[in-house]
């Protein structure tokens, strides 16, 4: 079960509340999340003390964005372990809590792998419980320092592109600490520039339909005491042929073999106005997000949303309920067909660098990508 | 005052109920706003029996757009002056109701110049205010007639440009009757393309942060029939990446002598876009609309809106209150900055044409527009 912790208070300042936390109360232990369904209007923490409760915040997006999934997961299958629930029943219901997060079911299969080999080899149920949890925490603090490094390598990049600092950098979607383990992608980028005193702007799209840039990225930025301003997505524009944006930095949601990225929809359009404008166009993103698998952008098949997000409008604090359409409020006329992609793809030409944990590929080729992949593997071997 | 009618019925389907339209019941004539601030929830039309009432509707917006803007003010002077109000107060206060809508006051003024030339030559008050309304049904009838001149010109360079027909068509903003006299500007180019069986797809922008694509424009793509669909405006590049956009289509709010072109925020992407993706940009605009006096698109100020306007949604059937900032539903944490440009501007070399109603300019060009404005000079003084 869950229960609600509201830190809301006169003070409207966003605070320091991690996205998951691992607690050991004399109560027994807990996973604590941020509720994100509520943000920006509230901070509010939802604590699991089972399986049920954290299936329950992943299917209602409490808790979201494809790395923070995976760590989730891990930690939930620890939590069954720990409380003495039956692992293998928590383990499936946490998987299959949103079919198509990737990651989910990873984190989840590394913690219960780990629970079955300590099980296996000296059938200790506390240590097995153990084993399980120090998977969790593993997987939670090697996202962190993927995240450390990409900010590292991005910043570096930065510094290297834009020589003399005071950063104006343009960032659409949320990429920071709300969906990593660690501080993020994109977003962990601006952040150290932020640190490093050389972020003179962060501007934020808003991100139509769900406004994950108003509501989270604003949030993120508000609370790391950034330099930060919101705009329409459509706005981008007028700051480019302004003069007022240095560098785009966006995440990925995927990254097929010959260096294209898949993301937010709205970074397609982003990567058009920074070549015309001749402003570099990064994308900061895991070795984990590339998939060899996929030979190019058109072999990906693009993912059509529901029509309500776009002729509805939903207020943030407000739950979803269940009924007729999205149960928002309508802003286009009854019966009103929308496009509603989930994502776009950028072709390879359009992105200057794609930053990863093991470095840099400039530009990007096919050859360059594999390099790094393989790099990336070998650590993990070695 | 005013009074509301109500068309609201089990039938959800727009009707074809007029923007603006003078009305001689037994009572007395009357000026019948459909009120713009309640669609397309719902379609609720105001009845103005004086002028005061006319400067309400306007200053809420329940009338709005340039060249209707114009109209309406030319017939509120009819009013008053049919109804045997103080004429000179009536104008006063109808041209100032809105003082950045340079319209307004030169529709105001035309019924007023009408009025005291038919009073100044036989002193008969009822010839004179039959002249203020000639005056303002005149004013009506060449927007109607200005609007099928560039719906003709644009629907002939459409066929040009992309033989064959089956016009899948981007539009921008709102400029179709619920703005003009007529039919609009680049509304009407879809529309009298759709009326030859030749629009295969009008993509509404939904524009953002007032959502005028979402709200009006799909309001009356509906009313007349067409096959529209809605998009966010960030989700315009997965279109053009996708072929599915034949050309651009789009209003102006003011055209300077070099061929730039001011429009509502989003249109400079779109041409961008557009570019890239070797897909025609079109501009269509009455002459009026060029300004000789701005030598270029440097030359312009752009207004800077409220951030209110991003920061929060306010649903479009409930009508704006005096409270606290936009008195909206927040989207973004509190004390967020926005940067809200109210338009962009388009340099001349990616405007594939402008539509006016004494033809196209194509390319554009300083000499090509000031030939068309000479044409249109002409034509009025013949």
């Amino acid at each position: 079960m869950a229960d609600q912790y509201a830190y809301s208070g006169d003070d409207k300042r966003p605070t320091e509340i991690p996205a998951i936390r691992w607690e050991e109360p004399p109560e027994g232990p807990v996973l604590v999340l941020l509720d994100q369904t509520r943000l920006p209007a509230e901070e509010v923490e939802l604590v699991c003390t089972d399986a049920p409760a954290l299936v329950e915040a992943i299917r209602s997006l409490a808790v979201r964005g494809a790395p923070l999934l995976g760590i989730a997961g891990a930690y939930g299958v620890a939590l069954a372990a720990v409380r003495g629930f039956d692992v293998e029943e928590a383990a499936t219901a946490l998987a299959s809590a949103r079919p198509t997060a990737v990651n989910l079911a990873v984190g989840v299969r590394r913690a219960q792998a780990a629970h079955e080999a300590a099980l296996a080899k000296d059938g200790d149920i506390r240590q097995a419980a153990a084993a399980a949890l120090a998977a969790a925490r593993q997987l939670h603090q090697e996202d962190a320092e993927a995240s450390a490094r990409m900010a590292e390598h991005g910043l570096a990049l930065l510094d290297e592109l834009l020589p003399g600092g005071g950063h104006r950098i343009l960032t659409h979607c949320n990429t920071g600490s709300l969906v990593s383990g660690g501080e993020g992608t994109a977003f962990a980028v601006a952040l150290a520039a932020h640190r490093a005193s050389r972020l003179r702007r962060l501007w934020v799209d808003e991100t139509r339909p769900l406004l994950q840039g108003a509501r989270l990225t604003a949030y993120e930025a508000a609370r790391s005491g950034m330099a930060y301003t919101l705009l329409t997505d459509n706005a981008a524009g007028s700051l480019f042929a302004a003069g007022e944006v240095d560098a785009v930095l966006i995440g990925a949601d995927r990254i097929t073999a010959d260096g294209s990225v898949a993301n937010k929809v709205g970074s397609y359009p982003l990567a058009v106005l920074a070549r015309y404008h001749h402003v570099p166009f990064i994308v900061v993103a895991p070795v984990t997000t590339v998939d060899p698998d996929t030979p190019d952008g058109a072999s990906i098949e693009v993912e059509q949303r529901a029509g309500h997000e776009v002729t509805e409008f939903v207020a943030p604090q407000v739950p979803v309920t269940g009924a007729e359409a999205g149960g928002g409020i309508p802003v286009a006329p009854l019966g009103t067909q929308a496009y509603n992609p989930a994502f776009d793809v950028t072709p390879p030409e359009l992105v200057t660098a794609i930053v990863t944990e093991e470095g840099v590929v400039s530009p990007v080729t096919a050859e360059a990508l594999a390099q790094v992949c393989a790099r990336s593997r070998r650590a993990a071997a070695g």
